[in-house]
């Protein structure tokens, strides 16, 4: 089977999804993106429902995002995502959104890994269920996202110190891919909020992070404008990577 | 101008909605309350776009909500809304939420005030741009939450302080009043919750929270299983009043 559709869904930015500014927050955005992600996979036969009755299980393991601009309140705006490569025991997930006129305001670029439940290994993409995975891939070579960058911190003095509390929790009881984008972002101030706009924002996800937890930050500009940031558990494991470029 | 129709607001819980227990969390819910209140106004002529052109504001002052079972993720569910009543300046909004068989699993109380944006005083419900507001009411003398309650703490020793960041404000800069709604229910630990449901949650916003406030959070159990919460500002302000109530 092959299929070449990408999948499009519409949204408007609803009343209280919005940050500060009036645009939507970064993570109702993020939440966005996902469940594009998720609905695209079921759609297309391999999403979370058709996995799981495999004992198979979606990781998600990186994400980057790029926005020209933010929608505002009651603008709309359409998702397109399509999975794009393999690459080992990962595919690549690509994201468009589009303005009500059409125009292209933002792109992301993420990655998983289709895990097996029981053995924590990751399955063979071009063996599964439902055919091999290659069959889905739409290639996308002149995509502006390239890849995900290598994020280093040299800092040993925690910017921020923060504890993993119930709501901040997925439904596998770890800190949600997308709180932990809201928690990055709160390492700056709301004066940088007033005078810059994040052009761009990358998350490399490491070890999970668990309720009771204390989070240490560790941030470090690396380029006018590029910080890269760390996050450890307790004293020890990295649980997250970030990178935000603001424009 | 009589209107008799209640808002009917048809949802499913969506991946990535749900809390570590595969049910929506109490977050996601609550914003689709107010999506569902907001929904409701703007059909109705007096949302938050209309009043916004008259300089006139919709403000939260109070939410109950009292949840049998909260939906698990792919559940579809109906809300209803309407407002019920005037008293003073301020007028409720209450709120059923039906599991697709139409049972009732839940329902919401909110109490609202429409501001004069620029003096800051309460609008004349029953001289509205758009006619008395007492056209819109459907009354339900029968409704089982009945009204908000007093909450005191004596306690003063803080069981949580937490700092608000940029992603915790809502469009106005604010705290938002659903992020307040997680922080109340962070003052639980994870085991409390593996083995209690919460029943009911009451917030009665006081004073405005903002970015880089220190959120000091009293809490004290009044009767077994009932919590009342109060939140302070630095040393000074209660910004907000809360019960939360476990079965």
């Amino acid at each position: 089977m092959t299929t070449d559709t990408k999948g499009r869904y519409r949204f408007n930015v609803e009343p209280f999804t919005e940050d500060f500014q009036g645009l939507i927050s970064w993570s109702n955005l993020g939440n966005i993106l996902l469940r594009c992600a998720q609905m695209h996979a079921e759609n297309n036969g391999f999403g979370f429902g058709p996995m799981s009755r495999e004992q198979l299980s979606w990781v998600f393991s990186r994400l980057i995002i790029e926005m020209d601009r933010r929608p505002h309140t009651g603008e709309t705006f359409e998702v397109t995502t399509w999975p794009s490569e393999i690459f080992r025991q990962f595919t690549v997930r690509l994201f468009e959104v589009r303005d009500g006129e059409g125009i292209i305001i933002g792109r992301a670029y993420s990655v998983w890994a289709l895990i097996d439940i029981n053995s924590r290994q990751p399955a063979d993409l071009m063996n599964l269920p439902t055919g091999p995975f290659t069959d889905y891939l739409i290639p996308a070579p002149d995509f502006p996202i390239t890849g995900p960058g290598r994020i280093r911190v040299k800092s040993e003095q925690p910017a921020l110190t923060r504890t993993a509390h119930v709501s901040d929790l997925d439904i596998n009881g770890h800190v949600n891919s997308i709180r932990s984008l809201e928690m990055v972002l709160d390492l700056f101030p709301l004066e940088t909020y007033q005078t810059q706009q994040v052009h761009k924002v990358e998350l490399a996800y490491a070890k999970e992070a668990f309720c009771g937890d204390t989070l240490q930050f560790f941030k470090e500009e690396v380029q006018p404008g590029v910080h890269n940031i760390e996050v450890r558990r307790g004293e020890g494991d990295v649980t997250l990577r970030a990178q935000v470029v603001f424009k």
